[in-house]
């Protein structure tokens, strides 16, 4: 075809197909779907129940220390430039001996990786183990934004069922049956989303077994860490690092109701050094030298002894 | 191998090579080795030139009334939630407004996404049209991340030179014997990174044409947008959207110095509507949709009609 003497033979119409696939994993995307068919000006309120951001309720706002922290980095002008490994120190080693509290060895800076949100954190453990040929257990019902990475990094996703007769707990003989040779990892949501469920230390010791048994990681998503209204305590995986590395992913968006302030870590729960032998701790440090991380503000302003927000708890 | 009782072959050991390969064009990895290298208690002074960061300097402080518009925004409580595509409208308004000055024809809302700093603009375009048996054009000497996104993309990369005897324009042979039917878009850097060059109106057109010639698309990357010394006049890239469809990638981190903010742009110049037909803006649209964005509040303090950054200049 020619338009005025040119060609319009396009060469990069082909879409990315996984991205596609990857895209209709998104919880925007369907949203918007929903908002199209809503009426917002009808008499029936609509209420939101798609997005975990208490940021929306009034009554959590959060700790006035937090923001004057976060408006004191701003203020003083020394934050504009772009994180550097030094600029993030403070806050990897605040999160480290956050994390370390509830586990019965020390983590340390070294094995924290700040991100741009638990959603960055997701995006870069998916993007170390995805390859095609490989493949990951994720739950079902399960976190959107799992598969989406999962799948635009080419894995397989093979879906274990969460049981409502046992409180959400994971289908242990369903994650036997469903991993082989070539799966990599399981990933579970503890506290649950979308079920509220919180698993006990019993459950994750069983499911440490298994995965240690199949040779297989454990990603534990802990971005609702310690937000438990029922009886049953929050007890991270990384307790059982002993028995099988675990990859865990946090943020201080939800129990800190600041979402909006994009600050997550990933942290390798790993006192057997396995991470460090397979090379996935390169792999980690290779991606996030690549992308995009936290704004330089928001790690430091996490820093200070007194106001920071790993303190406030 | 056993290990009390449990199996020690991991099955997640092979590390993935594309990120190794990706993690091997960063600079900040090149940067850490340089460091190693280095006794910075020495006699000699230290000089960093690794890093486009004017808020080093401290004669390059951004606008007060930026800084005042971010605290305002921190301070109001109300954007510590998600970023929605409500929260980021305005913020994507005043962007089009700012490259439409300098456009033939206006650019709205719905050509930009907002991305975590000028690199995640780099990500999100390689992360579109990566798929194995592509090919793309990048200049020598040129910016790592392109390369190191393309490569972690699975894409074949295909180095045109700059010509220093003609102050580092494009070598318009080259890319024409370099592109083939895999080949889907040239990058350029105008201003130059690393060599500082600003191209003419002149050359620019005839990067238009060949690009046209060959079907494949312009992704310029325009993040030192006019941070220009010399007498050649800055001319974005997208003036010749009619001519060929254009991806510009920008970012207030250079001109306003706050690389750190982290708040960047992709904007599709494409008067003719080609990126929606051959469905790239669909693709942009699912990425964008499974990442991280910018921090909220960065967002909403781009907003106000008089202190927002772009009304700045």
């Amino acid at each position: 075809m020619e338009d005025g003497g040119r060609s319009t033979q396009w060469r990069f119409a082909a879409p990315n197909p996984t991205l596609a696939a990857a895209g209709e994993r998104s919880i925007q995307k369907a949203l918007l779907q929903v908002h199209a068919c809503l009426d917002e000006r009808g008499p029936r309120p609509v209420i939101p129940l798609s997005h975990g951001d208490p940021s929306s309720a009034p009554s959590f706002r959060t700790a006035p220390e937090a923001e004057e922290a976060l408006v004191a980095a701003v203020r003083s002008g020394e934050y504009n430039g772009y994180p550097t490994p030094a600029t993030g120190l403070p806050a990897r080693r605040a999160v480290a001996e956050y994390l370390s509290r509830d586990l019965p060895y020390m983590i340390s800076h070294d094995d924290i990786f700040l991100t741009c949100g638990g959603s960055q954190a997701i995006e870069t453990v998916m993007s170390v183990f995805g390859q095609a040929g490989v493949n990951i257990l994720l739950p079902m019902p399960g976190y959107p934004k799992h598969e989406a990475h999962a799948v635009f990094h080419r894995m397989e996703v093979r879906h274990y069922n969460l049981l409502p007769e046992r409180g959400w707990e994971v289908d242990l003989e369903a994650v036997e049956a469903l991993a082989d040779g070539n799966t990599v990892a399981i990933v579970i949501t503890n506290p649950n989303n979308p079920c509220g469920s919180v698993y006990t230390y019993e459950h994750l010791a069983k499911i440490a077994d298994i995965a240690s048994k199949l040779g297989i990681l454990v990603i534990a998503d802990e971005v609702y860490g310690h937000l438990v209204y029922g009886t049953t305590p929050f007890v991270p995986m990384g307790v059982f690092g002993e028995t099988v590395p675990v990859i865990t992913l946090g943020a201080i968006s939800k129990r800190w109701a600041v979402p909006g302030w994009r600050l997550g870590w990933i942290a390798t729960c790993d006192p057997k050094g396995i991470l460090r032998k397979t090379k996935v701790v390169d792999s980690l440090r290779s991606f996030v030298s690549i992308i995009s991380g936290p704004a330089t503000f928001i790690q430091v302003s996490q820093q200070c002894d007194v106001s920071h927000f790993i303190t406030f708890i």
